[in-house]
């Protein structure tokens, strides 16, 4: 008789989006005449680039033509996008990193779910709290997390390492010594960051204790201080322990077109195995590449054109953070993120806990957001608002919530 | 200090389709003028039907309009494209699934090396000996299938289950009861497949032994026999035993456009646990939608023009299929598959060895197969040819080979 993967079993029930979902529905109902705006998921608002359009064009175009179609991909990805990640994304930040270190995929959220299938089942992840929660659930699937305590909200074999007003959002090197260590920087979903001197602490730690970096640098696109790296390269010694992954989705709006990429240096092996080699072979075995017309789009994100488009996308979603930080601070909120990051994290009023300053949002205001509590138990007490709506509705959401 | 997945040790260096690469770039090499003609690999070439890709161009457009623009997908896919599976590939069969029991994927290698991940590292597999590699080293990267034999090309945990001449490529019924069984009808690479009521027979075993199922029916499309199921839930039972994976790259020319989906019945427990509730989970965390450009290209290929035309593709590479198999027959060798399934699957001549006969081939004829040795131990003596070439190129490859 066949028996399941009993981790799933531990996996506690409900998801934080879906309960939000559940609830905005109930309000809805209950309420038919009142207009609600979603500042809740991180996803984007804004059609993509006419760079991009043009680009998928001529390429849908090619798959309907015998001469130019195209049939798989390249497993790790096309050449054309893997040495336009280089001369664009690293060479000009003064990162050594070669194309044959370029993983294409189907996004950063299947890459940093599937990235630890590479390591062993008995290495001690540690994360920072709060976190997106998928770096943990992944690991729950693959057994690596222990036993969960529903009243903690933390499970047993996981290494937590809190990020409060108190430490101002600057994760501590852990007691504990862990394995892999999760790092979102800018950080999903606080909207901080930490300096480039601060990351290198990180590296020098990793590299001292024998433990690898997932570095998650989805949000890089919308840092705007001097002192933050744009990749975790650009600090010494990272190829020798940190893998990087990166987004498309909200730099360029792909939430919906499905693209992202991996850098796994060759620099980095356990004893003398290369995870360079074992993440080809996983990409190999279990992915087919990304499409053709999808990795073309990933393109033209590096053409002068679109670069110049995506700039403003990003600037059009980093003008609705600073006025949810501004507008929030002069109605006498403590506010962090929005200066490097889409995300504006707030301390709740009041005491309340964040469930409910969400209902409390919801019901007074008619604005969704995301209670902090559900990205983890150091949450609890703040609570998260998106840049990605449009300018008009972040503007009314504001004008409500200061009415309050 | 970290570890590493040693099972990914485990796996022997060197992967078919490499290999012949490699053999073909140095014979290419040192014949600057031979044209070689590839029927190797199982790539199509004939660009992608009309109706899809204007459908693709209306989705691109609409990515570019905000009033049209999609974000993330439903992870488990859009109903529009849940709906048309249903309606197309399951009611006219007479097959009870229903909408949220189909998962939209990036395509069936993913989900064929990823549907393991949902059950227990201790379960054993069976697989048909030769096979598609990604079900056997997807089970070796999770733990499953022991270790590797060089001499005989087998794994130690894995029940392998012979399908050649002799028993009319027909599986039996393996003497140790094995968990989980993949069949892949009609079957790469042997091209040949079963009757209804044979799969009728694997269900009810499965049912009586408590096995699970993973049932790849890629090549569905090319199905020409009336007594062939095109769903294993046309047999009685298979919604409590058995997992469908469907691919749209065979029938609609997808290989670059990437798009697969699942079957799991709701009927499919281990004791109270839904199989359906584990994917969903699974889908949720470490997948995050396919393109909806790309589901619209799917939704398309269920339309009348797109059907229509999509049949004209499958007829034309089941010509070159005839083809293939008549002129092979007619020039003396032993030939199987190409009635069901676009793969041709001929018995060396001489008791060559397959990779004899490969490099034969090769040098003589200039033609690329690929050697049956590749797919598994019970390969050896088969070499395979696909019918995925242009017509031109089939025949031209065709009088080479009978010219020897």
């Amino acid at each position: 008789m066949f028996k399941i993967n009993e981790n799933y079993q531990k996996l506690p029930g409900s998801y934080l989006f879906s309960t939000i979902a559940k609830k905005v529905a109930a309000f809805s109902e209950a309420n038919p005449g009142k207009e609600i705006i979603r500042l809740g998921i991180g996803d984007v608002t804004q059609p993509l680039a006419p760079a991009i359009i043009e680009a998928m064009h001529k390429a849908v175009e090619e798959m309907g033509n015998a001469d130019t179609f195209r049939g798989y991909a390249p497993d790790l990805g096309y050449g054309f996008l893997r040495e336009a990640i280089v001369e664009h994304d690293y060479k000009p930040r003064g990162c050594n990193i070669s194309a044959d270190e370029v993983f294409v995929s189907d996004g950063a959220k299947s890459d940093s779910a599937n990235i630890q299938e590479i390591f062993s089942a008995g290495n001690r992840i540690a994360v920072c709290d709060p976190v997106y929660p998928v770096y943990v659930d992944s690991n729950v699937m693959a057994g690596r997390a222990g036993v969960y305590h529903g009243e903690s909200g933390t499970w047993s074999n996981v290494v937590y390492m809190p990020c409060t007003m108190e430490n101002g959002f600057v994760p501590e090197f852990p007691k504990e010594v862990p394995d892999m260590i999760y790092l979102c920087l800018p950080n999903n979903p606080t909207g901080t960051t930490i300096t480039k001197s601060q990351l290198q602490e990180w590296v020098d730690y990793a590299n001292r204790v024998g433990a690898v970096i997932i570095y998650d640098g989805a949000y890089e696109a919308y840092i705007s201080e001097e002192d933050v790296a744009h990749s975790i390269y650009e600090c010494e010694g990272a190829k020798e322990c940190a893998i990087e992954l990166k987004s498309y989705s909200k730099n360029a709006g792909f939430t919906g077109v499905r693209l992202g990429y991996t850098i796994v240096p060759k620099e980095l092996k356990c004893g003398e195995v290369s995870l360079n080699q074992m993440w080809a072979r996983r990409h190999g075995t279990k992915f087919n590449g990304a499409p053709y017309i999808v990795q073309r789009a990933g393109e033209a994100t590096y053409s002068p054109e679109g670069k110049a488009q995506l700039e403003g996308q990003v600037a059009y979603y980093m003008k609705n953070a600073s006025a949810i930080k501004n507008g929030l601070q002069s109605a006498g909120y403590t506010v962090f993120g929005g200066v490097n990051a889409p995300y504006i994290w707030l301390k709740t009023p009041d005491n309340m806990t964040s469930w409910e300053f969400f209902d409390f949002l919801l019901e007074r205001a008619n604005v969704v957001g995301t209670p902090g509590s559900g990205f983890g138990p150091s949450g609890e007490g703040y609570f998260r608002l998106t840049a990605f709506g449009s300018y008009e509705n972040t503007l009314t959401a504001l004008g409500r919530i200061k009415g309050l």
